[in-house]
């Protein structure tokens, strides 16, 4: 069971036996030891989530979560609302800069409405409404926990739903979605909430002033429990953390390797490995975000990024970009030729540059 | 002319017109002004290289350099030579790191042979060999300056015998390589060697301690003259970088994209912006480099790598997973829908997360 929700969890370990064989693999190829880094440990946590070494990330998507927060009211950005809408529109139309990247890596591209407080009439993205929009946390909880239980079910749906894939990245769309994501991390690490607020990409001082402030009023009027995490998500998070939680859940439960995109991603990561510990061995983190609160998840997961682009614009659109990377670690132990074949001795290979 | 070197150079410097279009577009991009970080910036530049706003990045190619360095008589690797020659086969024949990488990012991989030691009879690698290698630089040096200058040349000729390209990228296969480009390194930048020195991939603590003695010794024994780019690699480089540095002056007069791989590829782009200072703004910076000096390098040219793999493996096998950024900022420029599409005001877009 996935805490009081009605799932039956099971995530098994990765496979040790087919990780032991990539690392084998790994060696015997034309290469220095471990002269390919992380390209190396991409493909053995590949193999240990897939069961094999090598194949293909074939069947590749990123799932976008949307949902508004009831923080707006507090005047902590000068972007309305309604820009949710818009945006979560303009990704599921292809035009966004998720969407055009993922195309560019043979990715689809699944928007998913957890919460967008203005009506979207759209086929092309998916109705899994669990309320309009979150309630203002600085007033009270943001949602109930029986709400918040099926934003985390609508989460892990989703993933179900897609009936297998090879890779998926999580993003989201959300207006206020740095601050929920910040009063959860600030709970889930037992820091101050100041410390982990980001300026956003351009709100004014009296913006960022009352961002901090009402990230602090959120938590102190709520005082949620850093032992729950339903409690916590549902008290400051926010429909789009509390549905990506459940898609890492589940991805490690169906064992789809699961890439982090930035801030909002990572936090919900967080999540996710607080409620099944296990679950982090599916994940890989992409990028730096410029978030100060985002290095701080990042250690507290025990990950690093693969890249640092200075990207600040969410929506999953980090994700495509380490599907690349993750292709490339299995087009290495899949199709190098070994030591072996080039007649070279091991010990010999050490340190070529 | 490019020194004494008969070809005619006249690096015009990048088309102001078309990185101000592409500037526009980014900026009337559905998205935050600026969020997609350093993949805005790639596609400027690109635009300034090619003189107009996005287009693909089509035709791919990683070149790579092989050559011996004299220095391997001082005992400071536990590699044989004989692996230059091994392994430039290797990489030729598809099943070296480069290769695979290369072919996953639809990228030509074309070796050089500028001057390995043992002799290579194998039609699927470029003959233009200066030398057998060069000479130990602890004892005099690498090689005459017109031996150098036609190393630079080979390198220069490449990449204009490519008859055109939409990016290249440039590596190298050459045992003890990292060692003479920190002797370069440490005369052009005017550091002690033994800062720059790295341990490479495995090598005891003797041969680290060999490797420092005998770049130190063969920068006093030379005493290049940092103020002459060819003197310097003439005196403690190597035929691999002379190389190199010619083929990235030929991408800047050529106007081709051209990414750098990691430490002995910086260096080398390092004495290219020394040779002709425009140069640089045709190059992009790939991964973040173990070597210490690579970082210093950097510094020197005012890059910043995009990715930190912890790669080590030199042959330019970073480049092809930078062709995927670079092909995505493209993407973006050439892709995104507007604000204006969406329906939004430029100025709500500012925090979107």
């Amino acid at each position: 069971m996935l805490g009081t929700i009605d799932r039956e969890i099971n995530i098994r370990p990765l496979d040790e036996q087919a990780m032991e064989d990539a690392r084998a693999r790994l060696d015997s190829l034309s290469k220095p030891l471990g002269s390919l880094g992380r390209l190396e440990e991409y493909a053995v946590e590949l193999a240990g989530i897939r069961g094999y070494t090598g194949g293909a990330l074939e069947k590749r998507a990123v799932l976008v979560f949307a949902a508004d927060n009831g923080i707006h009211a507090q005047g902590i950005t000068p972007v309305p609302k309604s820009v949710t809408q818009t945006q979560a529109i303009c990704i599921a139309h292809g035009r966004a800069g998720v969407s055009v990247l993922a195309a560019q890596a043979g990715a689809e591209v699944l928007v998913y409405n957890v919460g967008v407080e203005l009506p979207i009439n759209d086929p092309s993205i998916v109705y899994a409404k669990v309320m309009d929009g979150t309630n203002d946390i600085t007033q009270g909880p943001a949602m109930s926990r029986e709400q918040c239980e099926r934003a985390i079910l609508a989460g892990y749906d989703a993933v179900e739903k897609l009936g297998g894939c090879d890779v998926i990245g999580l993003g989201e769309m959300g207006i206020c979605n740095t601050a929920t994501s910040t009063a959860v991390a600030a709970v889930l690490l037992g820091q101050q909430p100041e410390e982990l607020t980001g300026r956003g990409a351009g709100i004014t001082d009296a913006h960022f002033e009352r961002k901090k402030r009402a990230i602090r009023k959120a938590i102190e009027t709520n005082k949620p429990d850093a032992n729950d995490i339903v409690d916590v998500l549902a008290k400051v998070g926010g429909l789009d953390i509390a549905a990506m939680t459940g898609a890492y859940i589940a991805c490690a439960q169906y064992r789809i390797p699961v890439v982090i995109d930035g801030y909002i991603s990572a936090v919900a990561a967080l999540c996710a490995c607080r409620m099944q510990p296990s679950a982090g061995t599916f994940m890989f983190a992409s990028h730096r975000s410029n978030e100060p609160g985002h290095a701080v998840v990042m250690q507290a997961l025990g990950m690093e990024p693969a890249f640092d682009l200075r990207m600040r614009l969410g929506e999953g659109s980090g994700c495509p970009l380490m599907f690349h990377v993750l292709e490339g670690a299995l087009r290495v132990v899949d199709d190098m030729g070994t030591l072996e074949e080039s007649n070279v001795d091991a010990g010999d290979l050490v340190d070529i540059r």
